[in-house]
């Protein structure tokens, strides 16, 4: 199935940093320590809940690329792996609106509230991290992928529940929520491994690319039978009234029907039980799936196109493997 | 009356330093600027909502103090405002608990998920705007301070609800939540001036003492009779089961009517409408506001302590102002 051909597909990058990756999370459980035990506890539920640390690993496989032989990429990685799970937390904070509605929230267990302030630990933690590496470039991209994701989450909300917006809106939603930070983690190898900026800007351009493809992948797999077969979660964006590429291709492709079926489930609101199915159905009356993926890789090709200035080796193969993971994971 | 007592106590340090704070807002204005529309409009509903800039205030005094003359310290001002405005607006945030009690939230205008978001976007532009000054001192005194303040929240969070919880806590909260951005906001006029570490450390002693009498203040005037004859809102700690000194004076000095009383409002959280006004009466009777007052008046002391290390002058005697506006606006 796709997710094992994905996973396989990671094995070589986790080969490649597989030392690396086990002092970042040596180092993650360490930092994440605070006197406050609920800080810890909290972070450890998501943390610990063992995410392939996609993001990480783009910052130590870039650093292997460039060449650079100290242990300064492995703090960084810490430090995105810090900022990702920051944004996952404030992601899990909902709106009256969303509870009035009866959604069970991912912050179930703990609130609103804890997920908001140890977010926000986590946050100042990548913060003090990256000061410890005295660069002022690192600095400088961490702190603007970090303000350029909180933009992309606003425009996302701002959009959500809202058919009107346009495929250029949900581009830069994604662009900010999503690959801001994957191009971010990328560049961080070329900074530390002192590379002329054409590769940084090429490493850039690679995480950029991954990361519109990478989410372009999960919006579509949030409407795919498959996955659903799989026992995976999907319907998430649905419930939450997310516009995202597969709704948009339905939604102008659609009828006026299908068209007034969105404008009440997405616009105003009102899901029944069976409305999900329904939304799969007209997705796949209109290939929204299939054109979505399509997009994805046209992206995943600027990405790998983007890591053609690197000499050919291992490395290069590895990150060139994560893109068609992203995109393998959808077939 | 003791607020307006108040404002003319720091008539002296908004003189000072006039020019330097007309900047500082400037800067503010156009640091929060997002082509994200939502966010400059809900960060002005709090940024313009007119505080009293106390926090940016301090930074812009004791660079003065140091005999800065530069301008560096007006940027870093702004951070301060910044990183305090993010935490404001993440304070906002409720928990589907406090919605079930029906309580009129903070963020009613924009919801949860908004004011978590711009205040994420305000923290991070709060760093972009630090890592300018490329001092990595300030950028440790900024991140740990910000590290320690959600310390300080989480902490309030768990020991909320709990009378159990212990004045050691109580101090260990308002010294994160409140104190230790004080205290960095003050620091930072010795690192800007450059003066040697007695001096950064006095004023980070002066900023944290003044912190904690500024917290101290405001939980006893959450409970003032005064307070609600001059129109100013009260009630709300005692609403969201904050363990605060006043409570925690009358609930160790209650017999056993009054100490259930307290646990059921404020444990269980079932609250009547005369149940503030019984909680008032109580925390009256024991003398808890004239006791958290007498403590802030032990912190200010040592806040104006501190200070006597730099020679006299009109700006010592404005920073000293401030530990008696944060007093005097009690009485």
């Amino acid at each position: 199935m796709g997710a094992d051909r994905g996973e396989d597909a990671l094995a070589r990058l986790n080969r490649l940093v597989a030392q690396d990756l086990q002092a970042c999370n040596t180092l993650i459980i360490q930092r994440m320590q605070s006197p406050v035990a609920l800080i810890p506890q909290l972070a450890a539920h998501i943390i610990a809940a063992g995410g392939k640390r996609l993001r990480p690993l783009l910052t130590l496989a870039t650093s292997r690329l460039c060449g650079y032989e100290g242990a300064r990429h492995v703090a960084l990685a810490a430090c995105v792996e810090f900022i990702h799970t920051a944004t996952l937390l404030h992601d899990d904070v909902v709106d009256e609106s969303a509870l009035r509605r009866g959604q069970a929230s991912a912050n179930a267990l703990f609130g609103n509230k804890a997920s908001v302030l140890v977010g926000d630990f986590l946050f100042a933690r990548a913060f003090q991290l990256m000061i410890e590496d005295k660069n002022l470039e690192v600095l400088r991209i961490l702190a603007g992928a970090s303000a350029t994701i909180a933009e992309g989450e606003v425009l996302q909300l701002i959009t959500q529940n809202d058919l009107s917006s346009t495929e250029a809106q949900y581009l830069e939603v994604i662009q900010g929520k999503t690959a801001a930070l994957f191009a971010a983690a990328a560049r961080l190898g070329a900074v530390v491994g002192d590379r002329p900026q054409a590769e940084a800007e090429a490493l850039d351009a690679y995480g950029n690319n991954l990361g519109i493809a990478f989410q372009l992948v999960d919006d579509a797999l949030d409407y795919s039978a498959e996955q659903a077969r799989l026992g995976k979660t999907v319907g998430d964006d649905f419930r939450e009234g997310k516009i995202t590429l597969p709704v948009l291709t339905a939604f102008h492709a659609g009828d006026a029907a299908e068209q007034e079926f969105w404008r009440r489930t997405l616009e105003a609101g009102e899901q029944n039980d069976d409305d999900f199915a329904e939304a799969q159905r007209l997705i796949a009356r209109h290939r929204g799936i299939e054109r979505t993926i399509e997009r994805a890789e046209l992206y995943g090709n600027a990405a790998l196109k983007a890591l053609e200035i690197f000499p050919n080796g291992e490395a290069r193969a590895a990150l060139a493997d994560v893109v068609r993971f992203c995109i393998e994971r959808a077939r």
